[in-house]
């Protein structure tokens, strides 16, 4: 009666939000501080001081116009100061005119993909991915082809992307510090990737571009730097949010940039803002494009993040789990008990621990663990791993 | 080498943008003050002082989560008082599972046609138009069926609508008051095609879903009533936004109201939760969920929309000009002097007025007049349409 295919998808939907749903019933049934929920990744942190300031600020400013329409790209002055910004952080010379300001990084990469895409054409997505790639993909007429990243590091796998290329590939979504691994992806396999795109597109004569999700690119640790993807990536596509950094994911807030070496990027970024427009965004909201203008430097308070994750990092590592130790990001990738991680995830559930199996990002037997939570849900949780673990032994 | 469909429309993109772009060059070359342009619908007006308020309170409360993601479909009390401000201003009986709130009406009428449409389904489209009904149908894989309306009175043509359903009509958008003729649609015809879709839905064994764009239902003249379209079809979902009522269209906040008259209008409001969600729009942004919760009784000041009406109306009819009188909305659609609308353009482009081709709305001959500007503009503006009309005596 309704769209066959979305009312398909409804009952295999998202295992993440299934989860918060789980968890809303448990915490009922036992009480909120005795559920112990690593499943969605909705920061419990507040938005930086100076970017709480400016959000009042700006309220308060009475300025005419602030709440009127603007170009569907943004305010000219937002989008210039996000040019600066990126050039300042990656040595890179883009200009107000290679901007989109979006509805966060979920609507930029919509947009993205509607402005690429011809129909049936083929998006690479890195297993393990954001589950939401593959419908963002299909929602635009185009293919996804999954590719798994190298079993042990989770690094992209040069050659597993390579057998994967043909002419009909428009482009490859990368995710780096990715969700869910909190891996920061090579800067040398990331050139390596760059070298095989260039060479693959002569061979086909066609373009390949790097769309590249970065809403983690400032929750770093342990002196880390993020390769910059506009610097490695002719045809590159940067799509951000401030959801993260800004801990703003409720206003939807983010922006698209567009590599300045790319042929023809004037007319992608025409292209951009008419799929913006059409498909209903219309622009980035108004109030919040002013307030990341005036915060662009602010960031959540990282130690704090890097305290949650070496508490529960170390304290499974001392049960016996392997597990990747992230390098950003917010969440743990570990390797279940039993290969089945739908059955490992309902142990958990019986232990009030709320996570989320592998499959629900194309990578079975792990389970993704979310820790952007209140610290003391990590610490009262340490015992029911612990009773976890001990039914594996 | 981008998506081809995009890059075909880019050329022939909206009238709407490309004469709000003439505009910015006229105004370089004239000054401001010298420039009359009735092209595009972005309120002058600043929002309602109660919402103003609304924006600093809220922004100043430092309530914990404010800025956090919410289910996606809106915080459940949002839902609620919206539900029970439908149900006030309509007479009927939804609740907080029948609303999901959306980024605007654009964003909630992509969100209903993904929702709704299979490939190839039909939508029909009573002109003339706003344009990117078009766009948003295309999007999902529908097919927009373009009904002329009455051309004395741009009432629904029964008859025609009668003509053009098939057993693929999925659904009729109805757009009341109307842009850009500013029409409110009749009761009695409303009830006849109710009565013509249910009868279509047993000849056919479908249904035909009544998807109800309202933006303009607050901005009313002369006491007329607009007819509540969830009152007249059990199969109706309507799409509201506080861009007009509330004067934010910078802010993208809307909602989508499902008639709870229609059979499973639970699984059609869980698909539309979900395709807010995969489309990227996740969810409304969270401040201004708050704000219009608290406003909703709010309307921007009406009498000064009239005034402007009527200074407007009166001075083109005292002309000669024929034009329908706007029962609500801020538009004037009226017919121009030669049969080519987009030469009638080009002859007021020459006295620094700025319209919209009626072609732009899938209807020749006329042009739309935005009102919605500063009064200063119209009063200077008489002369120069005295001189446009001067040039055709």
């Amino acid at each position: 009666m309704f769209s066959q295919k979305v009312i398909d998808s409804l009952s295999k939907s998202s295992w993440i939000r299934a989860m918060f749903e789980e968890g809303e019933n448990l915490r009922k049934i036992y009480g909120p501080d005795k559920v112990y929920d690593f499943s969605i990744g909705n920061p419990e942190m507040e938005p930086p001081l100076a970017v709480r300031e400016s959000i009042k600020k700006i309220s308060l400013s009475d300025e005419p116009g602030q709440h009127r329409y603007m170009s569907n790209a943004g305010y000219q002055d937002v989008r210039e100061k996000v040019a600066q910004y990126i050039n300042r952080e990656n040595g890179v010379s883009l200009t107000a005119q290679h901007i989109v300001m979006t509805c966060g990084a979920a609507g930029g990469l919509n947009v993205v993909l509607k402005a690429l895409l011809n129909p049936g054409e083929e998006v690479i997505v890195l297993s393990p991915y954001f589950v939401e790639y593959l419908y963002y993909i299909d929602n635009h007429g185009g293919v996804p082809v999954v590719v798994p990243t190298d079993s042990e590091t989770f690094q992209p796998d040069i050659e597993a992307i390579e057998r994967n290329i043909t002419n009909r590939t428009k482009a490859i979504i990368i995710n780096t510090p990715n969700n869910p691994t909190g891996v920061v992806y090579n800067e040398t396999i990331l050139k390596n990737i760059s070298e095989l795109l260039e060479s693959k597109e002569k061979e086909f004569g066609t373009s390949i571009y790097v769309i590249s999700d970065e809403p983690y690119a400032k929750i770093i640790y342990d002196g880390v730097k993020v390769p910059s993807i506009l610097k490695i990536f002719k045809n590159s596509i940067v799509v951000n949010s401030f959801s993260k950094s800004h801990a703003l994911p409720g206003e939807r807030i983010g922006y698209i940039a567009v590599s300045s070496t790319m042929d023809n990027c004037g007319t992608l970024v025409n292209a951009l803002v008419f799929c913006n427009r059409t498909l209903g965004f219309v622009n980035a909201p108004a109030l919040f494009q002013k307030v990341i203008a005036e915060t662009l430097n602010a960031a959540v308070d990282i130690d704090a993040y890097k305290k949650r994750r070496d508490l529960l990092y170390n304290h499974l590592i001392s049960l016996g789990f392997s597990c990747i130790k992230p390098e950003g990001g917010f969440y743990l990738f570990p390797k279940a008990f039993v290969d089945d991680d739908v059955e490992f995830k309902n142990h958990a559930l019986k232990h009030n621990i709320l996570i989320v199996p592998g499959q629900g990002f194309g990578w079975k037997g792990h389970f993704r663990l979310s820790y952007c939570i209140d610290i003391k849900v990590i610490e009262n949780s340490l015992p029911a791993w612990e009773a976890l673990v001990r039914e594996f032994k």
